[in-house]
């Protein structure tokens, strides 16, 4: 059976701001000083998946097209004329592959993990292939922790005896500390936000578990090579309720399998994600760019055409890029996100 | 007798980096958004001096002219081929006024001091102005202390009965805190390195004092007005030995005055020194510039052309200017010169 990669490159991504903006969202940065996110995965999926799929924004489309540069053909970027959270994105990605380009195996992922060991992930998505090629489950990778995270959420899991596949039992949400601990000590995997299934099995679910997104998707279907695709898609698409796959189906469905996956995953959810990416030296500190840190521990700093100096810090994320200038706590990352709230409220656009 | 102001605009200014820089040294930097220190300091002195003459290095000469802006005549502006320290400064101001322009009361002031009441610091100048015609001695302003401070230097001085000036008893260095309290508890005042005297007077103090350095004075004055005058002030200047005005003449002369003045003066020393510029605001902030401060306390933040983003964080300076961005602890401001000198060692001389 055919493997389709369908990658999905949607979001603002704030969580990197002033790098990622909404001009320069985080799928076009390149971090880890090779590519940018979406080209790492694009490039991670090829050895799998014979062709792949970007679902992005619609206004989006053309500049992913250039950044992409030849990795996929332009009808393989499906755009969405609103964003409408990962059900949608996926349903429209199934209905249209499968419509289109014929039954297959999906294997959906985002567009901005950080993967150390692609051949260890390329192992892992084969056997999450061959699991739902085998089984008609719905299949996730979850990955096997490495620290009581409470920034991720977590999935349950029983081993199924005498197969590479393992039973999810629950999803359950960002833990606590204590939580999380506990968590580690009984097996418990990362949810990696990645899905591998048939294209006419998603569909099936979304038939039964959210029928009103599946009546949508079917108008959509109508609707494909007729003149009026285009005008449906605009019209439809920004009807559909917004609900993650997760909450929609995963959570819900009672057929759903995950392979393990060790492969040096993280979500580069934020600032503080970057041990991911970088070394840490021998103060501590993570540095990209031009950068000079006296007497300075345990801080991140991020430079893309300034020198960012320091003395005396600790513990703080420092980062220049474009208009602006960040700092913050190392352990308050996710605040950023506040900065790009507020800069919307004033509406100073020029920052975002 | 006539009253003549001598800035001394001749310092490198390194503990306001990134802001200002060998390019842009301190006495050009414009803080309190109406004026640079210079001219600040210039329009400050006019009312009280008939003339005013300024010290800068040579190479900094044809700057200094036009962004005085017409305030001093060209010949007014003193050039030293080489820093020599304040005695070989004012040694040099005070020779070139009495043989060229005939003696005088000479105030000579720094260009870097912050004063928040101009009147007030008029009225102040007057009266060391009137205690140098009337006694002939060395004066100097002493200024009352607002808190224990351990970055500005002392005088011990008594009372002088019926007259507007106390007596200086002895110059002390920086203290420790403890010294500090006791100081302001037994009526010392900060030492403002502002000095009022005859150019005469003070050229005799300089010929008992320091007879080496009044040679070299002497050797200038001869080539005053000949086609030699050049040749030789870039021959001698340099060999003048570095010695400051305060450990060669003030902390030994036995004639010294002291005028009390109260007018919001700070010298500026520093990123930490801006609370005498600006109030902060409801969070214990001083901000300049485009910034946002998010749950944020006890901060400077300085943007010269880009926005400075932190959520919290406390008691930081952050700066930014130019090609380069600050970040330090408020309570170690002092420690940016490591930064500059770190910077020079590593010939990093587009960020100096």
């Amino acid at each position: 059976m055919k493997i389709y990669g369908v990658v999905m490159a949607g979001g603002g991504g704030t969580r990197l701001w002033p790098l990622s903006t909404g001009k320069k969202p985080k799928q076009f940065l390149n971090l880890s000083g090779r590519e940018t996110l979406v080209n790492e995965a694009l490039d991670r999926l090829s050895g799998v998946a014979q062709e792949t799929f970007i679902v992005t924004n619609a206004a989006q489309a053309q500049e992913m097209f250039s950044q992409t540069a030849g990795r996929v053909p332009q009808d393989h970027i499906l755009r969405e004329p609103a964003a409408r959270n990962t059900a949608a994105c996926i349903g429209y990605a199934a209905m249209t592959i499968l419509k289109k380009y014929g039954d297959g195996i999906l294997c959906v992922v985002p567009s901005d993990p950080y993967i150390r060991d692609e051949e260890g992930f390329r192992q892992t998505l084969r056997e999450a292939a061959a699991a739902a090629q085998e089984t008609d489950a719905l299949v996730t990778i979850g990955i096997r922790p490495t620290f009581p995270s409470t920034g991720y959420g977590y999935i349950k899991n029983t081993a199924v005896e005498g197969k590479a596949w393992r039973r999810v039992e629950e999803f359950v949400e960002k833990p606590d500390e204590e939580t999380a601990k506990r968590y580690l000590a009984e097996g418990y995997a990362w949810n990696s936000g990645m899905f591998i299934w048939r294209a006419s099995t998603i569909l099936s679910w979304f038939e039964k578990l959210l029928p009103d997104i599946h009546a949508y998707l079917e108008r959509l279907a109508e609707s494909f090579g007729t003149e009026r695709e285009e005008e449906v898609l605009w019209e439809i698409y920004p009807k559909i309720p917004k609900i993650s796959v997760d909450y929609g189906i995963m959570e819900r469905a009672d057929d759903v399998l995950m392979i393990p996956g060790d492969f040096g995953w993280s979500d580069v959810g934020g600032w503080d994600a970057f041990d991911a990416l970088k070394e840490r030296d021998e103060n501590g500190n993570i540095t990209v760019g031009k950068t000079l840190l006296l007497d300075s521990r345990g801080c991140t700093a991020y430079s893309v055409d300034r020198l960012i100096a320091a003395v005396g810090v600790k513990d703080l994320i420092i980062v220049q890029a474009g208009e602006s200038v960040l700092v913050c706590p190392a352990s308050q990352a996710q605040r950023v996100k506040e900065i790009v709230e507020t800069l919307a409220e004033k509406g100073e656009d020029a920052y975002l």
